[in-house]
Order: structure tokens, then sequence, then C-alpha cells
């Protein structure tokens, strides 16, 4: 099987490298020259172009530019390709991206490998990125079986363990853990620097120790991944904040009507239940 | 000068201990017999008892009860006191120790030492505990200096960094870096688990990360410390959680009405102020 990678940034250029190391003949196209030449070089790939039609040849793609660049990706590249050929793409959302490329190509199948590191492009490329990385494959109704399979076999050779769900509760799921914390957390630094105190404020940040660090950490990431977050998963993101906030409001309540055994279950049932989002 | 401390937990006995390997005689006072032994036995105290009377000949007193144990030790202890004895606290909260107990005992003084472990109780004592540690002294208006000097002097030989603060803005400070921060933490396990769509819920505990990991930590931890600070730090907590409520919905507005350059500019801001609270 030859299998063509779009986009040899971290996640693309990764999984180039364990395809290429398990035996397969990847085929590797960025916008690039350069990354290109250095894909070839690092022998993250057998061959490597700037052009799409290069991919004719392959009988499964990879897309794995960023979100944005998906669909406009998709449609340039369908021109070149002979109809059995199977796409899937790697991106963090799911319900703005399958079922619009599962019109325009039937055999498009959507996964969502959850690995990465805070770095990016091709320089960041690590083998073994993808080990005991959960990946979710969000077919829709009319997914063809054997699609899944080719796609879900490639993600677990290179380690993944597969979840199969709709593009929507994907898109829910990941809000709840991913990106709603994303908010909370930039909420939380947003409060602080803002509070009207400033003597407050310079003494908060001179007291902050490990706890404010860890729940601001997602919060004080690369801002432009939070935007991505909101802009693509807009609907999934805004139910999870209002969820969120009503239970705030109804913690709010508990401590002004200092209601403590109600606020104590609370926070003995989320003792309780956090080690169970730890795998 | 002789010390006693009160209460031989892990901040009581491992301040016990720094100030005995510091040449200081130290009196240890626990309610425990089995607690005075150990005390003994390791070397932490040069004199350990379970009555409060002994420490009469002392000039220094640390308090290093529960919160809730604080002023009724004081009501107990100070019956055996000559007037110029010294008595400094622990608590993490201020507001609701300093006035009350600088009313009982002109020559109290508040402090807290910002260390600690996961651990408890005297077989958790630590040397070293306070190495580097904040530690805010928070005086009222007429607290006289040379007491302020005389605690100071002593969390400074143990390691601290000194900071004085009043009660009021020390109470205000740590809400924002350390108690609000748990009860967003708390919320966001709460709402996952309580989020109506089981599936979701499923595929979330499978694909939670770091991410999540950090984020909820300080909301999964013990819950009477989290109950602890809203029952004593109600007033400031409460402020914070309306401030972070009223810019949370100021951001799901943002994400509805899909103003991205507001959102981006408080990510920007965000990462860009984040190292300021990590020292």
């Amino acid at each position: 099987m030859k299998i063509g990678i779009i986009g040899l940034g971290l996640i693309g250029g990764s999984l180039a490298w364990d395809l290429t190391r398990l035996g397969y003949e990847v085929i590797g196209v960025s916008r690039q020259l350069t990354t290109c030449n250095m894909a070839l070089d690092r022998a993250i790939v057998s061959r490597a172009t700037v052009n799409l039609d290069i991919l004719a040849q392959t009988d499964l793609i990879f897309i794995c530019t960023p979100i944005a660049s998906i669909i406009p990706t998709l449609e340039r590249l369908i021109k070149y390709l002979p109809p059995h050929v199977v796409i899937t793409d790697v991106a963090s959302v799911k319900g703005s991206i399958v079922p619009q490329a599962t019109q325009l190509w039937s055999n498009f199948v959507g996964s969502h490998p959850m690995a990465g590191t805070a770095n990016q492009g091709i320089e960041a490329v690590e083998s073994d990125l993808f080990k005991n990385a959960p990946c979710v494959i969000t077919p829709l109704e009319n997914t063809p079986e054997k699609n899944i399979e080719t796609v879900s076999k490639i993600w677990q050779e290179v380690g993944c363990k597969i979840y199969t769900s709709s593009p929507e509760n994907h898109d829910r799921a990941v809000a709840w853990i991913s990106h709603l914390p994303v908010m909370i957390s930039a909420n939380l630094i947003n409060s602080c620097i803002n509070h009207g105190n400033q003597e407050v404020v310079n003494l908060a940040k001179n007291l902050a120790s490990s706890g404010f660090k860890d729940t601001s950490r997602v919060g004080g990431g690369n801002p432009e991944l939070g935007l991505m977050m909101a802009q693509y998963n807009k609907a999934q993101l805004l139910n999870s904040l209002r969820e969120y906030q009503q239970n705030l409001s109804s913690i709010i309540e508990d401590i002004e009507q200092e209601k403590w055994s109600m606020l104590e279950e609370i926070l003995n049932k989320t003792q309780e239940e956090r080690p169970n989002f730890l795998g």
C-alpha cells in the first residue's frame, strides 16, 4: 500500500516517519520545497514534492494541514485521484470537516489522533509520537466499513488506541476535556490581572505557586490554538461553557448560603471521579 | 530565645525541627501524647508535652493547629502567659483570625508561610520545608513594629521570603491564586461528569490527557481543604468567583458573536502575563 501525506509538520511528519520505518512507501507533499528537502534528507518519506498530482498513485492519503486548509486542499486534490483512494484528516474538530469532506469525496473518513508536543513544524518531528495515544475515528452513517478499517489499521500500527464516535459526539467530548479547560484556564489568568486592586494583583503574583501554575497552564498557551478551538468547535464549546457557568452559579449559591454539606458533596465527588479521566 | 510550637503536624513539626537544628530551644505542645513522644524521639523539639502551661517560659509561640482551633487554643493559652510573649499563627486565611486574635492578645501578629506537601501529621515532617517559600506577615495598624520584626526574622531564618500585607489583602490575593483555582477546577470535573450525554462523558474520560489533568488537579484534591477555604475565606472567595463569572460571560459573548479579535486579544494577554505569576 502506498501512502500519501499532505503537510509535513509535527503530526504529518511524525506519521510519515513511523510509516516509512514500518516499510510503507510514503509520498510527502508540502507547500515548501525546503520542507520537502528536509523530509528527504531525514528519510522521513520515500519521495517528497510540492505537487498534489503525484498522489494519484497512492491508496490512502492523510491530510495533515492546519484545519482551515483541509477542505480547500481536498478540493484541489480530488481532481487528480482515481475514485478508490481513501482520504482521511487529522483535525482536532470533526463536525465542521467530515460531512463537507464526505460530500466532496465519498471515500473520506475523519480521524483525530490525540498526540502532540509544544513544538511545531518538520523540525519537531518525533518517532513514536502516537504510541499509546487515543485516536478517534469519526465515520458518518454511510461511510464504508472497509475504509474505517483501513484508516484504523494504520493508526493502530503507529501505536494508537482506537475509539469510534460520530463527529458531533467527538466534538462534544473534546469541548469538555480540551477546549473548555483552555477557556476557563485563560479566564483565571485574565480575571486575576484585571482585578481592580493593584496591590492585591502584585501580592497574588508573588504568592502564586503550583496550584495556580497547573490550573493556568493551558490558558497561558498558544493563543492561535485557543482561537482555533473557539472558531472551529464553536457550538459544542459554547454548550460546555454554558453548562459550566450554570454549575458555577450553583456552587456560588452554595457558598453564599453556607450550604457546606452540598459543597462538600461536590468536592468529594470530584476527588473520587478525577482518576477516571486519567486512564 | 525560647520558642513554643502548638500543633506538631506537617507545618508545626517541620518548623520545630528547623528551629531546633538552628540551635533554638523549642518546646512543642500537642494534644496527643504519642505525637509528643515521636517529636522527642526524632529530636524535633527539646521538650514536648500535652499541657499549654509549659509555654509560660517562652518568648515566642507559633500556633500551628487547624484553622478552627486557633482562636479556642489562643483563649486557653493566654491564661498562662506573661504579657510580653509574642504569638503568631500559620493559618492560610487571616481576616477571620487576626483581628479577633489581636483583641485577645495585643502581642499577636498573623503570619502565613506558603509551604506544604500532600501529606499530613508528624510523620510527614520535613527539614527545609520553608526554604524559598513566600511567607506573608499580616499586621494590623496597631501591631508593634518589633513584634513584626521578631516573627519575620524567624521565618527568614528557616528560609522564607517575607511579604507584608493587611489581613484583608492577603485573603484577597490567596482567593485569586489558591482558593478560586480550586473551585473552578472542581467545577470542571463536576460539569464533565454531570453532562447529560453518557456516551460523550465516557468518550471524554478516554480522551482526557495532560491539559485536563493539569486543569483538574487542585479541584480533585482534598475535599476538606476546599471546604475550609470556602468557610474561612467566604467573602473574598465569593468576590473572586463573581468577578470570574462575569469575565467568563464576556468570553462566552465574544464567542457567540464571533468577536475573534477580542478573544485573540485576551488569549495573547494571558500567554504574556502567566509567567509573571511563576516567579
